[in-house]
């Protein structure tokens, strides 16, 4: 009997032992740290904009409650980083990465640039997904910034550090905010990471948050982009305003498109980029004359209302990818290459007018 | 009467004409056009192995399933070209898009170049995938290269043109074949879709045909891969070896693998490639030691195999994606500018190499 109850004892210490939780992590929300590239105050601590304060169209309202293009920047001295979080309102892209569409991007300063030190992906661990993003840090403190996912609103966000480290907000890495308003290139189709995105990228190059009103297929000049345009003090503006609509839509609109936002920001540089030379019209040809009409229609329209109006710029071309056939994963979405081919073109004609402006 | 007989006839033929399938396209089974990048005669039509023919482990039953590599050629007339499939045994794979996963990539001879001309996504139509992946092509005869999905079996695949248009095999547009075994970042981890997976890319760089025995995670000199390589006839053999297995592994079975392989192929060139210099290790110091570890193993290793055996090669460094942090998609596998940037690294060399036996 003594040894029955020893034996019992030892497997109760032994499950015991087993069933207590690891206990060298904990968790911190990360609405209580700082969210950077909100365009404006309001809304949900991870939407991209209050959107009740808009009538929103061609789906916008849940999109624009998608997290693409915000970041969380912290400090910590722990020797690890994880996430566990949970979305919805997911866009489902099979032109993009889970990681790009529902997964988190972390950066870390590192003498004095902001360095790429591992994603999250999103692997359900009961209902929401975790993942140690990276180990063995060197010791001391970190500035970290953690894009979050482009295609999906986060309904929760935690970051995960070691038992007895810190953490605290950081304040904005930045001083200076532009924003931009686009199609699906701008939400960020196709790069591999939210940290890769065209915008994502642009902000480190130039200094600046940079919020992020990309909505795939549907960025047609309409009214919700003025008021939420008018809405907004920014540095700048950048427009990728001629990617969705045809050729006939941009004349009709781009006009009076510019002139409404300028009762507000009389002044404030307006950057529109030029849409891309579509890739597949080496055969479609169909294609290729629509989108030549789209090309014709943005860079005459655009004379006009550089003419008209202070402070318009037009960069064209923008969304410049080579002519090897590398630079989109179908003929209009810039993958990887494609962003950096454009970016080395976009990047010093952004600086330039910017600095222009004092915005440096 | 007479109105209401004139009224059901009229709705008769309306109906009729409304429910007649519109029959402007027709489809061909893939199976009896042309499938290239298959290293042995065997096994599926769309499987890059007959598997019945080894003792698999770690999964490679189904993996070797999959149709990564492989890609349809054939010439037709068409103004159009559509595809219907269907897949199963995915592996998912939060780091690439569904596109890559389970799509298609056409590529079309443009001035004796195979030019990009568009993808099929993965969308379902019923129980079935269909999309058309170009259109308004121009007239005459089109030499096409289908590139299949990289992590899915093709169960079926159907080619789609147009009612009235011809299409036939054509014979394989490459002269040489040029056989690839190794980790996920052969199988094609992480660019954006099929026909820019680094050995499809690699492929059209050396005109050869190039079958990839990638295994994402599982390419640790098991005995299976010196059955496959034995078994196959190839112009040379590329090796990224050393990407999944510790440096201590490395140590102990780099030199047997060469040695078993020696016994079936006296001459062949066996490329070796370096492995990846991770791209997390300027944070995670424990990482960077056991890649460090595996890297140095791979660098002796070599040296010892490149003295005791002929026509053997090692590319150091291989897997090059600079030193920006932009050429991964996790500190691991290659987005579209890491596979660019290595392509500018390992294309010249694989072509020397070659060159050198007579291949080219």
């Amino acid at each position: 009997m003594k040894r029955v109850i020893v034996v019992a004892a030892l497997v109760l210490v032994a499950v015991a032992s087993y069933a207590a939780p690891k206990v060298s992590r904990k968790y911190v929300d990360a609405s209580t740290l700082t969210v950077i590239n909100k365009a404006q105050p309001g809304g949900g601590a991870f939407e991209r904009l209050d959107v009740a304060r808009y009538t929103l169209t061609d789906g916008a309202d849940k999109v624009f409650r998608q997290s693409t293009g915000l970041a969380v920047v912290f400090r910590t001295n722990s020797s690890s980083i994880s996430a566990r979080w949970t979305t919805d309102y997911r866009t489902p892209r099979p032109i993009t990465t889970d990681v790009f569409e529902d997964g988190l991007d972390l950066f870390i300063r590192h003498e004095g640039e902001w360095v790429f030190a591992g994603i999250a992906r999103p692997v359900l661990k009961g209902d929401r997904y975790e993942f140690v993003i990276v180990k063995h840090l060197p010791e001391g403190e970190k500035e970290c910034m953690l894009y979050m996912p482009m295609y999906s609103r986060v309904s929760s966000l935690e970051i995960g550090i070691d038992r007895d480290a810190a953490i605290e907000a950081a304040s904005s890495p930045f001083k200076h905010k532009v924003v931009f308003v686009g199609s699906s290139l701008t939400h960020g189709a196709a790069a591999s990471r939210p940290g890769m995105s065209y915008v994502a990228r642009v902000g480190r190059i130039i200094n600046a948050e940079t919020p992020n009103f990309g909505h795939n297929g549907q960025c047609r000049f309409q009214q919700h982009f003025v008021d939420i345009v008018c809405n907004t003090e920014a540095d700048a503006f950048v427009f990728d305003a001629f990617s969705n609509p045809t050729g006939k839509a941009i004349e009709e609109n781009l006009y009076d498109f510019v002139r409404k936002i300028r009762t507000k920001h009389k002044d404030t540089p307006l950057i529109f980029l030029q849409t891309i030379k579509r890739d597949n019209g080496i055969f479609d040809a169909k294609g290729r004359a629509n989108n030549d009409y789209r090309l014709r229609a943005a860079t005459q329209g655009m004379a006009r209302v550089c003419k008209d109006f202070r402070n318009v710029y037009f960069i064209n071309p923008a969304f410049d990818v080579g002519d090897d056939h590398t630079g989109t994963i179908d003929g209009l979405h810039l993958n990887d290459i494609g962003v950096e081919r454009m970016l080395k073109v976009v990047g010093p004609r952004l600086k330039s007018i910017l600095k222009k402006h004092g915005i440096k």
